[in-house]
């Protein structure tokens, strides 16, 4: 690397960091409203040995500026019943929130209350306090360990994680929300303790190819078919990065040598498309020259960790029943907010009427017989003739519309369970122009990126 | 088999041959012909050691009635040179080409004489009188080792060879010509010979499946890489059946089990079919909704041997680039007479002007910055994008319709030296309607077997 690009990646780091670095004052506050709410639950729960414990990237210091999330855990005896855990839990939980701005509860594993204070958002969450990772009661319970964990071999590499989480975020594969599938905080933390810096990461992701695997304890004990494995330090057995999707990790890799190459601070700002208005889709439409075809309907109301799977499985679904009657799928994409929007752009909207249908090969006596009687004279367009060795027949093709195609198939395609609900209660098929007819701006943002990538 | 099917077998039997059996009329003209050809040659050649012989199926008593086709050849002592045999060959030939109605010059290994004797169409070819069938010098002196086997083997089964290859006519399968690629007559006679009757030959083909070989003299040396292999019993290397083409054959296989079912004379009379009117083509045109797209160009003045290959050659190669450019091919044809035309039946002659094209994989530095760099805001619909762990980029599709296409490749398609020599004089593409400019009355009846198969 030349002096130019460290002077240049030198100037980017002071800069991003200055943007993204916690101040005292945010600190101070951050600390204090931590220290307060532990200081309940400590107080409510000290007759039961239950204690509060501030967990997650503000426990560690590697929280982005402006982030505000606190993680605060309600942790019980592991002896306790999980019965117990979540009736207890809650109550704790809702007491303190007594003096939030406000407050909703929420439900992952066990339910939990999400609330603010002070304009920092906090969940409160119940979990039981074990001894060892190996005999978590629930997923929560291993948070604790990673707390630990990271907390031992972070001290002065705070500012590089600060620095790999925002290049994360600005090339948009940050957060390992399902919605997302990127890169969880966690995962960052541990990149930085097993290379060591920001720039180390980077250098050795543009190296990467195939499947990666890290295990910075060396103690994995399965085998992981995931795009990236980081045995988690704090159980052999687990993949830190399951979640993490190829293209995400590819991206990464991607924009790891770009920015080797060329630093530059737009890494570290997440571009967000300026909506699309109807001439510039017209435009686009017209310049393409291929159909859009888009399933319209209500959202479920679920959060986003449940919906959006439903949603990918949806659209993966209907690529292939597209596929499977020859339309042909260029690119697709899902959009939700109160209405939710499956969006495929294919070859073409129009197949002719006419295809040709594949029969049995030459010599299976029974399977021919079937097909012939079946096809004799019944909505063909043609005699019953050999190809290559095989029977065929030009027949009525069943959809030569896709839209045709969506409006009998949907029902019939494998949906997730609350989309298969909703999809009961009605959804429209647009094409094309149609598809102008939703007017939302976060829509027509996710419209752009989904013509120009 | 009940003996209804097997009565409907009798009087169908009874009622073709009755059709295609040479009467005593025929057969005493055709003797007298043929005895006064070879007598003329035996005179002109007694003292060179050159002799007239008859071969083929009127040698054999296995022609069908009305085919008038007598092959004689002028044999040679195996001594002599092949440029004495054809220039002497040639120059007999043409002495007794003088008493004939009308004869051409005409070229296959060597030189030969076609001429018409009182209505009967004569083959006078010169070849080497050899004494075994592995010293032949040229193809055309296996003939009458050919002769000699079918001779000794066939007393008796003349009607049931009539009635095989009346059957082969009848289901469009019979003739080795390279235009039709079906099956000789003598692998018909050997079929018989093999099976021991006409029926026998159907009971087995009707079972036939994979590659089928037959090996009467059980002598076969070679492996043979054909859909069916009958080894030559004059020739342990050579494969009776290798310019059979798998469709041909399983039509035959086909018909052969369909006929043991509901024998029917129909099955012994070729459908010829009508030519297809303007108004009927627009109809299919419409009803299919596929498109049409057709080359047509001065056929070169070769014989169907040396043309057809070609023809098929130049559909595959087509066919292929269409392929390659998106556009579906559901079907292709040829036909020539003066004109040639090769023809595709295709999903749509249209495809959109966007096309997504894949770049390399990730990992590779090498090749993704020669695509970056290529791809980068040159001609490009979108971004460079990864998708399941490639570089993508949606690029301007090379050709957006099929007919642009074909004016672009097909001088670059891999085409015969013939062809390609009228190609490079002008060629016209024609889609749909403007098909309908080529009139011909036997392109018509091409054409809706085209459609209808």
């Amino acid at each position: 690397m030349n002096d130019l690009i460290k002077n240049r990646i030198d100037a980017n780091r002071r800069s991003v960091l200055l943007r993204i670095k916690p101040g005292d004052e945010e600190r101070i506050k951050l600390n204090s409203i931590a220290g307060s709410l532990i200081g309940q639950i400590n107080e409510i729960g000290k007759n039961e040995g239950i204690s509060g414990q501030l967990v997650g990237s503000t426990a560690r210091g590697t929280w982005l500026s402006g982030e505000h999330d606190l993680d605060i855990f309600i942790m019980f005896p592991p002896e306790k019943e999980r019965k117990y855990l979540e009736e207890k839990g809650l109550d704790i939980a809702r007491k303190i929130a007594q003096g939030a701005d406000c407050f909703e509860e929420r439900y992952a594993e066990h339910p939990y209350i999400n609330a603010v204070f002070s304009g920092f958002e906090v969940d409160l969450v119940p979990a039981f306090s074990v001894p060892y990772a190996s005999e978590i009661k629930s997923a929560v319970d291993r948070t604790p360990f990673h707390n630990a964990f990271v907390l031992k071999k972070i001290a002065g590499l705070e500012d590089e994680v600060l620095l790999l989480k925002q290049f994360m975020k600005g090339i948009g594969v940050y957060g390992s929300e399902l919605r997302k599938r990127g890169f969880s905080g966690y995962l960052a933390e541990l990149l930085v303790i097993n290379f060591g810096s920001f720039m180390n990461v980077l250098d050795a992701a543009c190296g990467w190819k195939g499947r990666i695997t890290i295990d910075i304890e060396k103690h994995g004990t399965l085998a992981h078919n995931d795009p990236m494995v980081m045995i988690d330090p704090t159980d052999p057995a687990r993949n830190v990065a399951a979640v993490l999707s190829l293209d995400n990790l590819c991206t990464f890799i991607d924009r790891a040598c770009e920015f080797l190459k060329n630093p530059d601070e737009r890494y570290f700002t997440l571009h967000i498309p300026e909506p699309l208005d109807n001439v510039e889709f017209q435009r686009f439409l017209k310049t393409r020259g291929s159909s859009l075809i888009a399933v319209e309907f209500h959202a479920p109301d679920e959060v986003d960790d449940v919906l959006y799977p439903q949603l990918y499985k949806m659209e993966e679904s209907i690529s292939q029943v597209l596929e499977k009657f020859d339309f042909r799928v260029y690119n697709s994409g899902v959009w939700a907010a109160r209405k939710a929007v499956v969006i495929f752009e294919i070859e073409s909207a129009r197949l002719p009427y006419v295809k040709r249908h594949t029969g049995p090969e030459i010599g299976f006596r029974e399977h021919i017989d079937a097909f012939k009687s079946k096809y004799k004279d019944s909505n063909v367009f043609s005699r019953i003739y050999i190809r290559n060795g095989r029977y065929m027949v030009d027949i009525q093709r069943k959809y030569y519309n896709a839209k045709g195609l969506m409006l009998s198939e949907l029902p019939k395609c494998g949906l997730g369970k609350h989309i298969s609900m909703s999809i009961k209660e009605g959804y429209k098929v647009l094409e094309n122009e149609e598809i102008l007819a939703i007017e939302n701006e976060d829509f027509r943002r996710f419209l752009r990126s989904f013509f120009i990538k």
